[in-house]
């Protein structure tokens, strides 16, 4: 049933929605709307309130300017430094001013976003991904959890199967559960999902079970375990998913995080927290692991993107990306919940990145993915100190927020007498000591997808260094190295 | 299979909830939340970026300032005489600020909403609404839309039935049907929900369907129609709820807009844009009629309260009152979904609010609703005048941004002939013929509820007075009277 759209080779997914979205359909009311701003027609069919009520005259926001010389924590203290945005209810006639007034992103808009930010977040789409098909369109949404949500809203029914990764984000696979939609685990290594084991999976499907729509991925510092894939891996699993006729749900809030390899003290410079002058735009674009939307000839990438993890997570905007009568069909689901997201966060965020402009951003972006170099190196330093190898290994992520200590359970004197030969009992008192010890890391079996049984003795907790400063950092990484050495007996 | 819960007479919903409301759980990652602040713990359990890499390190916010005596459009020229509310990244130390600082705003936070937004809306519900039993809480959201499509999630499997005014919003029912729940037409008449007909609706319900879990109705200057239910109807309609075991949903996004009786032009003063002078707080709250949740004895209404028609549509800010089992379930959907509404939305909202306080939002609400009282009452006014009053006739809305004009297709000299008696396809021609003429109304038939059959042969129009102001009003409302008189060829 999979029909050739307009755009030669990217496949119809119609034969993939769910119910619901092949129920939903524009409705009557939102065909009005095209007189909205006809001169000739008075009208009076919407209950839209008029702007000179909105208690808000104009809104100016402070931020850091571009080229960010000084580091993007050390925010500007004097005003004249700032880029200032000030948000006026309305347009002034003839004036030069792009920013969305307040009386257009206060008032109800387009279920899709307001223009101008969707061109923003287009042009800066196609500077980053070089998407081979032209049928894409964006969509915005109010960050990935609610992405996720409409995402498995638009294709799954009950009973249906989706792929995760062996552990994954917690909030996903929560949101997947109560939907009665099956989620089927991926194999996984060091690096991420294993195309080989990923097309065996497939190849030997119990037929009892519907064939999987969607893979679920979190390809670039996959949470939690930190790992990203390849772009080799990403190419081959793509091929797979248009083999077996699935989709793949690229989430990505980690992707401009990324930082390169680990290098061990020894062999790099000192981290500094001065800002990095050999990083040029041409060199931030081709460092960066192509995403699959990269790879998408047949339009079955979705790429879930946010803005929580660059810019701010109260922000609570973020966008899909996908062929067109896909995002026709989200945009649909955005007009009958969560319409667009907040009109404020719309101006706030269109004015900051036009101001700094789509090299500004980039700007912003390597620093970012400075700072987090910074602290991943950091996090390794201390970990190859602190931890103890008979017991712990750690692989360095390459990007995102998040790292994975694996620990072996059975090396534990008791593993087959109290903890039963069972490494999740080892991994949960484990947890309960490093807690006491005054850390804390998060147990990896809080990850793991459903349907899923570990392979050896081993479990892993999942850490993250974005959250606290580097001196915070190394007292709570050697806290927890104290804690597994008293756990597992090695002071004696 | 109703419990009764620790407030003596409040009743579980339990049994009402739908399979996935009840598979969805506090999950375990978010119990470590409780560690995040914990002195004693360095918490690198969740993936929160630094607020440092925040890029907004302040932002204020220009509105106009309380009492309004000079009306809530003549918003301040001079910022001297705005309230201007200052929003900095960090709380200064031992300031007496009140204000949700920017690094908590746009930070990761709880999925329920600020808790000093939701302290505001509390104290501003308790004010309102009086309501009889002491287990309810309240929950943000995004906006009504949202709140209603969660209500769905958390009540409805395919095939359970909700009852839904004859005419209805057209988004609510399009909201419903992809969800494959039936919806039901309870009837109506000029005031809204025929509790007597709602009664006998249900003691004869037909056993093949299931009987409805949830009513939803908007009580208060009803989309479309227009009608308000009186105090009278609202109790004897939740006594029906209690009788036949189903939950009350209020959809109030009108419920400040409330303006009297209409009077027409000679029996009272010119309307004008001056504020009013004589209505008082205690004048205010007795002149509401009460909410559905006020009569809430047993705890099975649902309010979905929303500040898009009080301050601005943008902001993207709702909230839902319901007995705190059931907003249990409406966070968890939340943490998983949208997970909380913008952060920018609650700083500058709580910001406003708590500047104003409870008094000074009253008096913006009280100040509201005069403008709509003008509004409604030169609609009125015109209608009196322009409207045919032999084919068409209006009911004068007590609250609200609507108004409905019912014509009567069997006047048509064309109705058995051209229409072949089909009221609907007169109201299409007339919708058509009004469009060219320059005015843009909403057919009635788009607000039809599933499985309703008109029992006439009137059909109407919805219009509103919110969307312009009023010239505009006489240009448009005029154009629609010169429509009718040509349509059905009342000027030979």
């Amino acid at each position: 049933m999979t029909q050739s759209s307009p755009n030669s080779r990217v496949k119809s997914l119609h034969h993939l929605f769910s119910r619901q979205a092949l129920a939903r359909q524009k409705f009557k009311l939102k065909e009005t709307i095209k007189y909205l701003n006809d001169p000739d027609v008075v009208f009076l069919g919407g209950g839209l309130p008029m702007s000179n009520y909105f208690p808000w005259k104009k809104i100016i926001g402070y931020s850091p300017s571009a080229p960010f010389r000084e580091g993007i924590d050390n925010q500007p203290t004097d005003d004249s430094e700032a880029t200032i945005a000030e948000l006026v209810k309305y347009q002034t006639q003839g004036g030069c001013n792009t920013d969305i007034p307040l009386s257009t992103s206060l008032q109800y808009g387009s279920a899709q976003g307001q223009a101008a930010l969707i061109s923003f977040l287009k042009e800066h789409t196609e500077l980053i991904h070089n998407i081979p098909n032209n049928d894409w369109d964006i969509t915005l949404t109010t960050g990935n959890t609610q992405a996720w949500d409409a995402t498995l809203r638009t294709f799954c029914d009950p009973g249906d199967s989706v792929l995760v990764e062996e552990y994954t984000f917690a909030a996903s696979i929560e949101a997947v559960k109560p939907l009665e939609v099956n989620c089927f685990p991926v194999s996984i290594d060091d690096h991420g999902i294993v195309p080989e084991k990923l097309d065996e999976l497939l190849n030997n499907w119990d037929a009892s079970k519907k064939k999987p729509k969607l893979l679920y991925t979190i390809p670039t510092g996959q949470n939690p375990t930190g790992s990203t894939l390849s772009a080799e891996r990403r190419e081959a699993i793509y091929k797979i998913a248009c083999k077996h006729d699935f989709i793949i749900v690229e989430d990505e809030p980690y992707y401009f995080l990324q930082m390169g390899n680990y290098q061990p003290k020894p062999e790099r410079t000192e981290y500094s927290e001065s800002p990095v002058e050999d990083r040029t735009h041409e060199k931030l674009l081709q460092s960066l692991v192509p995403s699959f939307i990269h790879f998408d000839t047949e339009g079955r990438v979705i790429r879930l993107d946010s803005l929580s993890k660059v810019l701010a997570p109260g922000v609570r905007i973020g966008w899909i990306v996908a062929q067109k009568k896909v995002i026709e069909k989200y945009v649909y689901l955005n007009e009958v919940s969560i319409q667009s997201p907040s009109g404020f966060s719309q101006s706030m965020v269109h004015s900051l990145l036009t101001r700094w402009g789509q090299t500004g951003y980039l700007e912003w972006l390597i620093e970012l993915g400075h700072q987090y170099t910074i602290k991943r190196d950091f996090t390794m330093d201390v970990l190859t100190e602190v931890l103890p190898k008979s017991v712990a290994s750690v692989v360095a992520p390459t990007a995102g927020m998040f790292f994975s200590i694996v620990l072996d359970g059975s090396k534990h004197p008791d593993f087959k007498t109290k903890f039963e030969s069972d490494p999740l009992k080892v991994e949960e008192a484990l947890f309960e000591a490093s807690v006491k010890e005054g850390l804390l890391l998060v147990p990896g079996s809080w990850f793991q997808s459903p349907n899923f049984k570990a392979r050896d003795d081993t479990f892993f907790f999942r850490g993250t260094y974005a959250a606290v400063p580097l001196d915070k950092l190394k007292i709570g990484l050697t806290r927890f190295g104290d804690a597994v050495k008293k756990f597992y007996d090695l002071y004696k």
